[in-house]
């Protein structure tokens, strides 16, 4: 079977239920109806105290490219579960509405609004399966490659995960999304020609295995590159690999670049310590360890404390497939819906369990800082049309234990939810990939310490503003109503 | 920055380090040197008792496409790591290789070859990243699915899982592999029409968010669709959303195909048996109890035990992610290498860990059943050339523990790798989806009910011949001798 159709398209990379909706909402003439939908996330991964945002520049391909094909139209004919009428309707489908998003490399925490849809019922129903495809995956990797890098400090790490990802796209966003979360470099070619991230690899064991020596092995790769560090764990590290790497190393003098060694096995922490006692006494005092094996922030840190020897980390596996948690849980919520006279009403899902219920109307998140220190106070969500930026102080209280509370001045407020497309229109331009990268290290600069340690942070705060809350509670009160007159 | 090239292709899709070994390779003259490389993996997936074998059909078309395109050229000429004559070789690069491989829907087995790619040593590199990403995820996700499946038995298994998916291919190729492992359906409309995936879902809580009624939601819902399963805890399961869906069935009668409601949340055992009494009550003893909620196996076999009146199960991100190990961490060697004389000699990479060793030689794998019952005695790996088939009866060992033998006589041997690429030619026909997916539930019928269980199943024997056996031994011993003498 050839699935490679001419016209592909990702428009059908959807949930069939938002067809079957849309087919509801179009056949019932409720197609034009306005609508906003919210995307957010109700833990905080790796039970980290931040999360990175990653994902907006596929989302933009995503929305821009957002039309049904011939085929696509075709296709979904033949299920017989779609009306002509209805799919005439989608062959002419484009997405005319706008989105409003954090921006890649911002900060991010739970029960926040990270993506904002509105438009048409049709045009939100239809997007929400791809847009949290997206941030669910892209978000854990740029925290977990931002966890990764908190401990490495400063410290090389390189992403080698491809081989282990979930397929493909995995391979390929998340090497972007670890980039932004503070990593170096990429094994992945692609992402460096599609991403412009560096690309850095040396030789696997098969080039030691080709030439069954592995003094040759070495030197056929000196001949054939400038930058050179070899792998040396392919027969024995101690008594085989280094010091053939090392002989070559001397042979070659200035016409290679001798960069180090890397092991990919055995005991990291005896290994380092013993292969840098010989590098030192070869007179390598500047080449560098390269380790890589299951690593992550965890094994680092133990690392670490034994004293490992270790430059550089490759790291595969557990962060490419965020190992420990493999998906954020986000989810995506309608807030606000028009009625029948035009009038947009609230609306949410009510659940028994509280960290469940959504947070109805449109709505705005603003970080809070202080304007002496530049430090976060805080998140606070404000429904649209509320700006905080106008008073003198703050009254910031916990959305469930109201009675935390405190009043913050002298901040400044910092709206977090951007335009990206308007009216259909992307308005929005990127920044380059290092910038964006960049920017998560400055916003770390303004979160306190407390917030940023691996292990057991402290929480930080998303309140809610006092009108947010009061619509919330208004709405909750509502559907209570609404059920007890069943 | 736009990075939707024109002439895009998978080609780059490969770590850099492939790229960096076949300079050297081409450079030193050993483009042209043949070679074999073979995958396999460790340790059976989830503690499962078999693995069912998926992620050939993309790899097919990844070895069709396996070209570099203009802009990869382009691309790798700025990283100023490459020659240029060694890219003008890369620019005319096609893959003349042989590819055998493990069909899918076929039961595999840790420590035993799945594919095996006999080509060039360029051949053979570049593919590696490729193959193994594909592998690696799509193996897991059709044996989470053969798990899921064995617990539900007869009853509908729906894939759900596609926003919670590791990026998009994730969520295609997933949802295919859940399918061969044994899922009924999928929520993802474009696997269904790349694939013929049946395709399901019904609606979501905004349905019922929009209409701020829900008897009014399901109404609009009866009105435009045939099959009618209602979700029915947006506000109240029992007081509210269970008995609007039976209104709404009663009013409607025959006018729809009443299937159901669908619960996604609170407490799952309680509920259905609650909604079942409820639905007989109203003399809907045919509708279904659909569930979807954080399942997986486990959770399913929970509830089966607490009596919950569940007949059809959606399943997302426990499946989709694999969640409870996120990577098969399947490896790729060289095993056999030309060398100077034009000699196919035997490699291994050499390991104080056991099982980290490969086995060196090109391989066949035989599943060895009894002729008279049909069921599996073990798999067996020979050396390429050996046919077991001529033999009366087979010695079979543990390649560790010696000492574990048995002899099997009147017993059929059926060889696994088959030809896929010849040559650079595909020779392989690939079944219908439909066609792959019932051979899955064949070879589980051969394979005894000890290897099926799901907790703690019996070890399935993956044997070397002696000859491979003696292969490998005389291989170790050649190591240590080279290294003894450094």
């Amino acid at each position: 079977m050839d699935y490679n159709y001419p016209d592909d398209s990702y428009t059908l990379h959807t949930d069939a239920y938002e067809l079957s909706m849309m087919q509801t909402y179009y056949k019932k003439g409720l197609a034009n109806r306005k609508a906003v939908f919210e995307a957010f996330f109700r833990k905080m991964p790796f039970e980290n105290g931040y999360a990175v945002f990653a994902g907006l520049e596929h989302i933009i391909t995503y929305l821009k490219n957002l039309r049904f094909s011939k085929t696509d139209i075709d296709y979904l004919k033949t299920t017989g579960q779609f009306d002509d009428d209805f799919l005439d309707y989608l062959a002419n489908f484009r997405f005319q509405g706008t989105l409003r998003s954090v921006v890649e490399g911002e900060l991010v925490f739970n029960h926040e609004p990270l993506l904002q849809v509105e438009g048409t019922i049709m045009e939100g129903t239809l997007v929400e399966t791809a847009l949290l495809n997206i941030i669910n995956y892209q978000i854990m990797i740029a925290t977990k490659a931002a966890r990764i890098k908190s401990i490495v400090g400063d410290q090389t790490v390189m992403e080698f995960g491809s081989r282990r990802a979930q397929e493909f796209d995995a391979a390929l966003w998340g090497t972007r999304a670890a980039y932004i979360g503070g990593f170096d470099s990429t094994s992945n070619v692609r992402a460096g020609k599609l991403f412009g991230i560096p690309i850095s690899g040396t030789h696997a064991h098969a080039l030691v295995q080709t030439y069954r020596d592995e003094y040759e092995a070495f030197k056929a790769y000196a001949e054939t590159h400038h930058d050179c560090t070899f792998l040396v764990d392919t027969f024995d590290t101690l008594r085989s690999g280094v010091p053939n790497a090392i002989r070559v190393a001397k042979e070659f003098g200035d016409r290679i670049n001798f960069q180090g060694v890397r092991i990919d096995s055995g005991d990291m922490a005896y290994l380092s310590k013993k292969v840098r006692k010989m590098l030192d006494e070869a007179g390598f005092k500047d080449a560098k360890i390269v380790c890589s094996n299951g690593l992550d922030e965890k094994t680092i840190q133990n690392l670490q404390m034994q004293g490992a020897k270790i430059d550089v980390w490759g790291i595969g596996t557990k962060l490419i497939t965020a190992y420990d948690q493999p998906t954020l849980g986000a989810v995506y919520k309608l807030t606000l819906v028009e009625d029948e006279t035009g009038k947009m009403v609230n609306t949410m899902k009510i659940s028994n369990n509280v960290s469940k219920m959504s947070t109805p109307g449109k709505h705005q998140v603003w970080r809070i800082t202080d304007r002496v220190d530049g430090k976060s106070e805080g998140d606070y969500v404000t429904l649209s049309g509320e700006d905080p930026r106008q008073l003198d102080s703050l009254y910031m209280f916990d959305p469930n234990y109201t009675f935390l509370h405190k009043t913050v001045k002298d901040f400044v407020a910092r709206p977090l939810l951007q335009d990206i497309f308007v009216d259909g229109q992307l308005v929005y331009e990127q920044p380059d990939l290092e910038t964006i990268r960049a920017s998560r290290a400055t916003h770390l600069d303004r979160l306190w310490d407390e917030y940023k340690r691996d292990l057991n942070p402290e929480v930080y705060p998303v309140d809610l503003s006092q009108k947010c809350y009061d619509n919330k509670m208004a709405m909750i009160q509502e559907i209570h109503d609404y059920v007890d007159k069943i």
